[in-house]
């Protein structure tokens, strides 16, 4: 249960054709007709200039802060299409209002899938209203959906997780999609989050920038950014009718940050697990940089340098790669006061190689989920990525389309 | 023959006992007893912050302008070594000094191989003299020389110009090796080059800069910058002897730069061309960028993309990644009004698909050599980076050191 866990939504997913294979590939996401009117909602985009058309579209119908439905697609990302492509996507935000009685303007769209193929319309011209008319509350809407967006991944992401604000329970739950071209600046990755509070637009925005701050930016598979990239967040406010929405600062918003964060986290580290072809989940922690942006750009750049993810690959523990990639990083390093740890092992120290314990390390090394932190000893900042290893496995997922 | 095609160099190599395969690890280039005092020498070094001792000795070393001998070892890079690594690099340039009567300041030194690793000196110790001992003019030392600085390439790599100056015939040789790491900023790679022309130490600094710009700077396997990237070239004077060193500017100066370059350029396509496991050779042009500054994030972004690493080396010509690269590069484009051509073939105008003949450019994919040529319609910009497909080959080099 994703999407639906939160009171006050609806969703579904169908098999339109736009998929040969048949599978699932529309989603719908909505607040129920009650709670419509009230939801607000927030969202962070791609800053790849060449975005696609439905991002264009939802950043349009995302400026007044309200909107009450998500259409999405996979199989096709509607980008690199024109002028008929956001024509498209502007079609399917208007086959979703038109089927849940609401303004095309109060819905976001998402697409996802290849690049520079014209969205096959016959497909979606009937799928959305067959769609929008079988929406459902609760788990089987919710995991429908969460099926419907995915691409190259082998399994769906959902998440959950519950705030208190006043002694009322409140509930936020998220869907996501994306194993690859995983970036800190994000990628072919789509989101959907909803909650039951009821969340001022301006605090919905402020909480969801945080909370994709640590979690998706701090993923990076090939350090590709996506045309695609979509985060969406709605909340229906069911959980809390009558009740004033949850402005900036103060205890609740802190509280529905929490949440909100928790569930990006949760579903980041699901993509990072199901990343194209990886065999290890590793996580590059870089502390004493001089600034926190120094932190970013060491651990970005060991995160994604393909020579850190072959060792990781081939379990080899050759911190000089990673020493190499800090001092090519553009952050401010002086080699000689460098430690590296594998898995809270130092095996190099003043930049030097450490004695260490080989058996140890190895061990430690042919687990799936590695650790490698640097400390700097220049300054405060600190930064985490998350990444996995270049295998055989990425290669043979994209070297070919089809 | 290479670094021995100038006029006054001799060179040899030697297996010192680095390697444990018992390949030949120790090389030397030096001006002939009777140049060595008025060779004059530039370097281009890597940029990592994360310097080997060897290139903190050698631009030491570089500082008056004026060096007659190279030592270089492969096996290991005396890198991430600390106090101990830079007096290893520094006994290295005395060795060498003694067994040529030069002076330790007028010798240049290189190592390249494993990281974090001390060097083994007593090889070194037994080694340099022997191979002081036995340098060669004429193809027999150059060739060795040229094999002794290998590691992981599986061919050496030797080029050679000539040009003219007031009827006077003049040489520019050189070797290089490196075979990963290679970044537009350098990488795990050196080359020597040797002039029998005399030229000014300004002259010589400002030429080499313009040629590593135009070659080893337009390549771009992994991204990855080393420690250790070291370009050198020595100029001997040796056919212009008692002429006036060729100074800035002027038509000599032009005709020793082009000859520079060509080499430069001859030097890193053989390096692409032995990239660890590629089995294509990419060349990326984008053309009509706002700025030369905006061609070249877009080539670089182009050609150290994952994904379009992998199409390259599933042959499939899937523009969309190339435009996803632009897009996301840090450079302006104007994604309507983009187009991509592969093989010179248009896929992509106006920012979305192209009709084409499709068979031809499949054709054109399963050649080795891959033309991908981006128009952005904004300006002047142009820039062009070399790079490999990104293949099962690249894993197994770099999934294990040993």
């Amino acid at each position: 249960m994703s999407v639906t866990a939160a009171q006050g939504f609806v969703a579904g997913g169908l098999a339109s054709g736009i998929k040969e294979s048949g599978d699932l590939d529309l989603a719908i996401v909505a607040a129920a007709p009650a709670n419509a009117r009230l939801t607000t909602a927030a969202g962070v985009f791609t800053t790849n200039l060449a975005t696609a058309p439905p991002v264009l579209v939802s950043r349009e119908h995302l400026r007044d802060g309200h909107a009450s439905a998500v259409v999405l697609n996979s199989g096709n990302a509607n980008a690199a299409t024109g002028a008929p492509g956001r024509r498209d996507a502007q079609r399917m935000c208007e086959l979703t209002a038109a089927g849940l009685g609401i303004d095309a303007t109060d819905v976001l769209v998402c697409s996802t899938g290849l690049i520079g193929i014209p969205l096959p319309m016959s497909p979606i011209e009937a799928g959305i209203p067959a769609l929008a008319a079988a929406l459902e509350a609760g788990p089987t809407g919710g995991d429908a959906a969460a099926v419907a967006i995915l691409t190259t991944d082998t399994i769906s992401k959902e998440a959950c997780a519950t705030f208190e604000v006043d002694g009322v329970i409140m509930t936020v739950g998220g869907m996501a999609k994306g194993a690859a071209m995983l970036s800190p600046a994000m990628a072919t990755m789509l989101a959907v989050i909803t909650t039951d509070a009821a969340v001022d637009p301006r605090a919905l925005h402020a909480a969801l920038g945080g909370a994709v701050d640590s979690s998706f930016h701090e993923l990076l598979i090939d350090g590709c950014t996506s045309t695609n990239d979509t985060v969406l967040v709605l909340a229906s406010g069911a959980a809390m009718v009558g009740g004033r929405p949850i402005g900036i600062g103060g205890s609740a918003f802190h509280a529905f940050s929490d949440a909100l964060a928790e569930v990006c986290s949760s579903l980041a580290v699901q993509m990072a697990g199901d990343a194209e072809g990886a065999s290890k989940l590793a996580r590059v922690h870089v502390r004493g940089a001089r600034t926190t942006a120094d932190a970013r750009l060491a651990a970005r750049a060991v995160a994604g340098s393909q020579l850190v993810q072959c060792s990781i690959n081939g379990e080899d523990p050759y911190w000089g790669r990673v020493l190499s990639e800090l001092g090519a990083s553009g952050a401010a390093i002086d080699p000689d006061r460098v430690e590296i740890a594998y898995n809270g092992i130092v095996v190099c120290r003043d930049g030097v190689a450490a004695a260490h314990d080989a058996v140890t390390v190895a061990a430690g090394m042919a687990e799936r989920e590695i650790a490698i932190d640097c400390e700097l000893h220049l300054g405060r900042g600190e930064a985490t990525v998350v990444f996995t290893d270049l295998s055989y496995g990425y290669i043979d997922e994209n070297r070919a389309t089809s």
